[in-house]
């Protein structure tokens, strides 16, 4: 209990302090070259054990993945070599739109084939637009695995964000699981099913801590206090502030399953951006972040300064079985050491579910920021369900649990390739008039599916998210959807099943736009999106286990104005044979 | 102590006990076809813990894989779906020549691209003669993560075998490791070196026992005494055996690393079968067999009926840190669970090659055999080295560590397309006249490299294959050398470094063929072949760390006589690149 938390220089070493105003590198946008290693090496992010057992998947040596900074308007140039010894490998750009460069969005079996071992793929895009953004793997569960890392877009050469801070931090968060990867996914897939549970650790920039505490004289528990030299995998990156300074924290979640809390004890946060888009700025004393999502929050530095706080995240929405995660908000010239004379921040109950909807609401985009269309073409609705089939517990949407084929999509259906033409027929738009969403799935003919829904450009889609019981009575879990090559605008949530007479209350005024967005138990959420960039996209939970078991739809925009895919993209499959079968 | 092994029927499942000469099922060839799938299961093979953890590669969810039992002149046809994540795969079928269908051999960057996960490729090809024979991952570390099964070769119909016997058996023999493949991967790629230790059982047909022993009262340690259902995963499978008959033993090692010693107490056995050559039989209270080996061995049950005897595989060659696999000759009508009155059999010192080496030397192939050429055209003398290589440990061949490609060698040399010219000159044939092979290596110039020994077919290639000191002083390991697509005569062994005066000494009367030959510590072999099969054929030490760490060697046969290549085994790299940019 007497034991000091040691912190040095070190701990702060890859949370990336900017002052921002002062630097012109330049006019216009330019591209930026990276050469990236994906492999494994050993590492313990939670030190859990020494660092001769375990492996994480990682980039050029380190985890999480490298940084990329960049401006708005630039162009990235990645060479991906696969230095994996078996497994193939690809890299989605969370929340970039790949605006008429579907094929480098990344996703397995979906945009392009996997990247073979030894073989290297060239993803090359432009940033869209500023914002927080990460990156990580999409095939299999190699985002659980450790493949991730951060992507933050600033505003363009000449351009100003629509609020001022003195300095930045950025905290990537995951979860981690000391069961492999490939352990994990036969589990998943067998039957029974052999349920991954909850994370051992919470890992802020790729480290937590497992067998000791950053908090233990305020435990009730027997963990021990952590000592750091600050070499260690696990060592906490400690958040250095000025006193009066305003920082902005970028905040963004890979988690393969945890939804998480994040506060700053003794402070209070302004959250000013989600998911790239600018929100209107709104106080809270502590946000809910789940899978898939990020924002950007404003944390004045306005507390006694000779004090350090807490800053925590807690699970939500699970039973929490897995520690909070703690760094220290060091108010320079305290020492980074100093441990904070109050206790860490108590997270909400994990099922109070009224603390996450108040806080959902409360996000609007910022005034000025451009509206939804009025009208929405057509509306998809899509019943979220866990079924049985053939015994494998599975998720399904309207019934179907999604396979992705060993061909992706993106070439064989530009090439009018099919393995077979029920694949590609039209998932249903809707659901059962009658399907109770408070009792578990009845439907004894869910299936599995490889199906498409097919959008003609620039048409205005609504999807009505329907949450409902899971296969246990009284359960139901939290799902966040994560949309590929566009952002979409969340027009509303509401508790039990969707009906027309809720479509009066949606917000057509100004909804948030966001590439994720939750459900709640037993809930619905309807977002409206412009389908306006020809490609393949993916529609998923978010929770890499749930997509894994089915929990995703794939979108077709006039596939036939793409051009151009990348030769690599396509050379597996029926795209490959097609091109050896027209040999000289 | 008082424990009794329980035994019952369900432990001789699995051990094929056949009766021959009283069927007949038909004139002439047939094809025999297969659907098999290849994903992960969960597994325990040594039952060293329960089976909600660990994982092996199971076929058609079986570990080990399905036996194939065929007749020489038989096609096979397996249509291999890759069911795993993100992992491709290959399956080499161990022994076969494959003459005529190189692309059949299954080894991925050599003979075809990996399958990708979803995606099915069709091994055809012909049984060429009959054997002891069995089939193999061969990407990556595979074959340790489980994937291996049998192939039993018999004599065509019509055709007798020269011995008789009454009942046969079949043991694949391999070693299982707790650490994950993957992790050991990582470990033996890294800087330093993480060895990958001993293993921590030696299976006989996929059953080990790890934290208990068949034989725990005539142990000195504290060791439990089995205790089985006969369900268990790693529950023994029992020889049962009417006395005075005679069984053939078909032995084969697809282990990763373990020398072992096979004896069966208190009866002399026969070997007539070496590689699925025949020998001229010769009796031995024990053998050794290296990894990449098979034997038969017959067996005549003609100790006391009332007694049953262990059946022992020790560890050779290796300081032994792995328990010896037991499992129980049951004469009929004891009951299976009689513990046999007497200890397990006592292999050698792990160290006396004095014994190793008078077995090899008594193996000589059966009269009337085919005798090899009188002359080789070319002789090539390859150094195994231990080296480091920027601080990586690695083992070299003539200095050179191979790495593979990721375009295998049989369509980039098809089609004249080479990442680097560099890669594909003919690596050295010799090494230096002062080379002292007794002491640790010197050479500071030690590479990494994919070339390739490029051979005329009909060629007569004579290989000396030289071993060193490793890079600890008085380190010397034994090493099975595996040639692919051929057989080859073992002209014989000697101590220190080859030497013109040896010539005279080899034996070109009545050498063994075989396709596995072991180079004794601080020896030399000398292997004859003749290269009459087009294609790209490994050659390699089949302990799969040495071969993760570049021990190993790429022969080229008259690559442009191979045609019909399958597309599937093209369809990567530099020959889908080539297919790709020929597209109308």
């Amino acid at each position: 209990m007497g034991e000091k938390l040691v912190v040095n220089g070190v701990f702060v070493l890859g949370v990336s302090l900017m002052l921002l105003g002062s630097l012109s590198l330049g006019l216009g946008a330019k591209t930026r070259h990276f050469k990236w290693d994906v492999e494994y090496i050993h590492w313990s992010p939670d030190c859990s054990s020494n660092s001769s057992e375990g492996i994480v998947m990682a980039i050029n040596g380190q985890f999480p993945g490298p940084t990329i900074v960049a401006r708005a308007g630039d162009t990235i140039n990645v060479e991906l070599t696969n230095k994996l010894f078996t497994e193939g490998v690809v890299i989605h750009w969370h929340g970039i739109r790949q605006i008429g460069t579907p094929w480098a969005d990344g996703t397995a079996s979906i945009s392009q084939c996997a990247i073979n071992p030894g073989e290297t793929f060239v993803y090359r895009f432009i940033l869209d637009k500023a914002g927080t953004y990460f990156y990580h793997g999409h095939y299999g569960m190699q985002r659980s695995a450790g493949l991730y890392g951060s992507l933050i877009v600033n505003v363009a050469e000449g351009e100003k964000e629509p609020f001022r801070y003195d300095g930045e931090f950025n905290l990537l968060l995951s979860d981690w699981w000391h069961q492999s990867v490939h352990e994990q996914e036969v589990g998943l897939s067998s039957k029974p099913l052999r349920w991954i549970g909850e994370p051992q650790s919470i890992l802020i920039n790729g480290r937590g801590q497992y067998s000791c505490s950053l908090a233990a004289q305020y435990s009730n528990s027997s963990v021990e206090q952590c000592k750091f030299s600050g070499t260690e995998q696990c060592a906490p990156q400690v958040l250095r502030v000025l006193p009066t300074k305003t920082y902005r924290i970028r905040l963004a979640s890979t988690t393969a399953l945890a939804s998480l809390n994040f506060a700053i004890g003794g402070h209070k946060i302004v959250v000013v951006e989600a998911d790239g888009n600018y929100v209107q700025p709104f106080a809270v004393p502590d946000i809910d972040i789940y899978s898939g999502e990020s924002y950007s929050v404003l944390l004045i530095a306005d507390q006694n300064p000779k004090e350090n706080y807490w800053v925590s995240l807690s699970v939500r929405g699970r039973l929490p079985k897995t520690p909070q995660a703690l760094t220290v908000l060091n108010y320079i010239t305290n020492h980074a050491s100093k441990v904070p004379s109050t206790p860490p921040p108590v997270a909400p109950l994990w099922n109070n579910y009224t603390h996450s909807k108040a806080f959902s609401n409360k996000i609007f985009a910022l005034i000025g920021s451009q509206k939804p269309p009025i009208l929405a073409r057509r509306r998809i609705s899509l019943l979220n369900t866990q079924n049985k089939i053939n015994d494998y517990t599975k998720w399904a949407i309207n019934n179907i649990s999604l396979v992705l084929p060993s061909t992706p999509y993106l070439g064989s259906i530009k090439y009018g390739l099919t393995h077979n033409s029920l694949d590609y027929k039209q998932p249903p738009e809707t659901f059962p008039i009658d399907y109770d969403i408070m009792v578990p799935a009845k439907n004894p003919n869910a299936t599995h599916g490889s199906g498409v829904y097919t959008f003609r450009q620039n048409h205005v889609i609504d999807i009505v998210l329907q949450n409902s019981n899971a296969l246990k009575a009284n359960e139901s879990e939290i799902h966040p959807w994560h949309l590929h090559g566009h952002d979409f605008w969340v027009l509303g949530y509401g508790e039990g099943r969707f009906d027309e007479r809720n479509v009066k209350d949606l917000n057509l005024k100004n909804p948030p736009l966001r590439n994720t967005a939750v459900i709640y138990p037993y809930g619905w959420t309807v977002l409206r999106f412009v389908a306006d960039n020809p490609g393949v996209w993916a529609f998923h939970c978010h929770i890499e286990p749930h997509l894994h078991m089915g929990m995703g739809v794939i979108f077709a925009i006039d596939v036939h104005k793409v051009g151009n895919v990348p030769r690599q993209a396509l050379a597996c499959g029926l795209t490959a044979n097609m091109f050896f079968e027209n040999k000289p």
